[in-house]
């Protein structure tokens, strides 16, 4: 990290918004909102979490995410992070959430995936990867309030996508 | 516009991707793909649509769209935009879409929205705005391919949301 770049806060010509521009070399930053790209991904009725190697929040568990890359379509950033963090090749089914945080410039895109196999292994951001029952979850160790709503709504799109079978007591039934 | 700024590639260290830096003053660009919000505004079964007065596509017709700024919700940003562009209030009811174009490093989330009112006034960027019927819509004079895919789909939203009633002719009812 070096002193340089754009450090001083000005309005640039025809612009009606501060920015940052660099006082050396007169370099305006258009800083935009950043786009992070996810999964929930499943084997069978598993999750797989990966536990995170780097800060913020080292140590704690988060679902495959991060930044989306240049020329890259959210379900191809989405693929990447789970190959980065976790060796795993997923399938995605669909768009889960989306996670609008203004407070930190984040708007996050997460998708429902099935892993194509059950062979994960930590990458180089991961201290751990593991697939997780939902009684399993470390829920008091997420890195991130979004990973434990994306688990949840993962959940209730999954009621949702299951057919309907009769409740355990055969009396509840419309025969009744 | 200056020489100065980012133009150098190179892999900074601890990345694993080509970034642009500035030769000057050592300052690296991690440019990240770009979030457009906006929205197709209904006054009854009219949509503001506005006329461009900055390239790229000036004369040309666009829904009232822009970039998402720091710290501004994605609703937020739909609302400003269709102010800045078309001093339209616009009360939001719903995401109709999420355009991805990896080519161009965006990702367009486009809301439904109703106007509040039915005064609108071209904003600086626009050479005029106004509401248009379906079949007055000027189609081929739109800017951009995804002002097509929005209506249309908006369209297609508000006939899902819309109560079915009987076709015109009753011996098409169940009935028959």
């Amino acid at each position: 990290m070096t002193d340089s770049g754009p450090r001083v806060r000005g309005v640039p010509e025809g612009d009606n918004r501060e920015r940052m521009i660099c006082a050396e070399c007169g370099f305006v930053l258009y800083d935009n909102p950043k786009i992070v790209v996810g999964s929930v991904a499943r084997w069978g009725d598993r999750i797989l979490l990966c536990r995170r190697s780097i800060n913020p929040r080292r140590g704690f568990w988060t679902l495959p995410a991060g930044y989306l890359e240049l020329n890259e379509s959210t379900t191809a950033g989405a693929e990447r992070e789970a190959f980065e963090e976790a060796q795993a090749r997923i399938q995605i089914e669909g768009l889960l959430a989306i996670y609008d945080i203004p407070r930190i410039s984040q708007v996050q895109l997460i998708y429902r995936a099935r892993l194509v196999d059950e062979a994960v292994a930590a990458g180089p951001e991961s201290l751990e990867v593991r697939l997780f029952g939902w009684d399993e979850i470390p829920w008091d160790d997420l890195a991130f309030p979004s990973v434990r709503w994306a688990l949840h709504h993962e959940k209730e799109a999954l009621v949702t996508l299951t057919t309907r079978c009769s409740p355990p007591d055969p009396t509840d039934g419309l025969g009744e």
